[in-house]
């Protein structure tokens, strides 16, 4: 195993595929009237994961990132994802430091 | 009212605030070493709701958006947003023109 040397942040953008039904976002654009709120429409809701990886280098961290993605953080038949790199994170955390 | 003259498309990126605990987050944490991945760590599940506005220029709307996310897709008490700017949408979609 080759030794991590920087910590990347990234974040994982999960929304529904276009034409797949989504309920939650039926949901909001229903509650807009009760917020006296109006043009708003096409709401898509979907998840947002941030996280941390050490790696060698960024397209290392990157590789980590995608198969995080594909294979655990989406449903590749009903969603499609997105990865955002975040920049370098200020330190290389442990895994469980936080609660 | 005044007339609409252009929509902009816009995310909201809605994450659980540092110090609030995040059990998704942590159950991802959880899973990695089965999927055989090291060095992932500080992960945060939150929601990413894309939206579209109709609205008479680019501030108007992401007044709407501002409101929409502090009082109906967020919880102030557990979670902060943080809202992106996407672009001028293609055309002013009408509201339920899709599924």
């Amino acid at each position: 195993m080759s030794e991590p040397t920087s910590a990347y942040r990234f974040a994982v953008n999960v929304t529904p595929k276009p034409g797949i039904l989504d309920p939650q976002g039926k949901a909001v654009e229903r509650s807009l009237p009760h917020l006296g709120l109006a043009g708003v429409s096409g709401v898509r809701v979907g998840r947002r994961v941030e996280l941390t990886v050490a790696a060698a280098d960024e397209p290392a961290a990157r590789a980590i990132v995608d198969r995080l993605a594909g294979e655990l953080l989406s449903n590749p038949l009903m969603e499609q994802y997105e990865v955002e790199a975040l920049g370098e994170a200020p330190a290389p955390a442990a895994a469980g430091a936080t609660s």
